[in-house]
């Protein structure tokens, strides 16, 4: 016996089904058709749930905004010396990319042809000013070397961050484990460096 | 007096166009169409000089791909301590990732739809390894710190010098100097760390 599909569809399955076809094709090249296609359901069973593509747009990029933006309310992030919050941000916001993989994928692909990507863009620009904003205390702090511009460091850490999603991929039921490492090994490069002390130390 | 635009292309500049509409609409999503129309010659005029768009297309990452070769190939990456010439090579990439913006933004696009895509994929992988290999002779010299995986480092490290391809805009005249603090940038946040001495130490 089968239970008829669109039977056991909720707003929150659909909208797995259509992260998925958002990342696959490009939120620009996604019709209600081809989201109707991949969830097996009639566009207005798709209707029923959702107002169109751009409502699911926004609730999934909300999604790892959300999470993104929580991160920046946990004591490890509000406490103590900036440098130290700074590398908990990071930490963070790796585990989050990870937990919300297809999420923050989408958010990062967003190109601001519709208000909602516009809003995306904005959000993801907030939380990039948060982290730059605590680089610039930890500077201030005397805790960042002087020699890097804040602003490009700033870049340069959410490109290697950001870089995940186009290579990360979990790996079955060690997905937690394999997140903490990785977590751990960006914070390790971005703020301790890849050479051993001697090796610094060497160089003058 | 106007000179009919088709007399003025060469190979090279149009080259520089199928580049330039690759980037913006996608390798796949370009027709002979599209580049005859960015051209402002006919189709026709374009296979006078060449066989069709993916040879546009292997001749422009072949330019991304033989200067990042070539780095391989300079005293500095040859001669010395494993992470000087690691060093060295990083630094290097990121200049020609500024000198070659265009044709290496199309080569870090690429799919593998075709065989073409597939060819450059597979060099891109080739020059990844080689770096990889570079990392894990300075791990051997001990000059890597040992707590970071060297596979994961890589990826990290081509993660945000990749990055630069999405932000990095060049700055009129100031163009040179300004990928020279870009790539001293990446050098120093990779091997470095954002870190001062004092605050690390703090850390135990």
């Amino acid at each position: 016996m089968t239970t008829p599909k669109r039977d056991t569809y909720t707003p929150e399955t659909l909208l797995t089904v259509a992260v998925r076809v958002f990342n696959e094709r490009g939120y620009d090249g996604t019709s209600m058709e081809h989201l109707s296609q991949a969830a097996g359901i009639s566009k207005s069973s798709i209707y029923h749930h959702v107002s169109g593509k751009e409502e699911l747009l926004r609730r999934a990029v909300s999604r790892a905004i959300d999470a993104l933006f929580a991160i920046l309310e946990e004591p490890g992030a509000r406490d103590g010396r900036a440098i130290e919050r700074v590398e908990y941000v990071t930490r963070r916001t790796v585990e989050v990319l990870i937990a919300e993989l297809p999420h923050v994928t989408l958010l990062l692909r967003v190109r601001g042809n519709t208000t909602t990507e516009r809003w995306a863009m904005e959000r993801r620009r907030e939380f990039d000013q948060r982290v730059a904003d605590l680089l610039k205390a930890a500077a201030a702090d005397g805790d960042l070397r002087a020699d890097v511009d804040i602003k490009l460091a700033t870049r340069l850490l959410f490109g290697m961050i950001n870089s995940l999603v186009e290579w990360y991929r979990p790996q079955s039921q060690g997905g937690g484990q394999d997140g903490d490492r990785l977590a751990e090994t960006v914070v390790r490069l971005a703020f301790g460096g890849l050479r051993t002390e001697h090796a610094a130390a060497d160089r003058g």
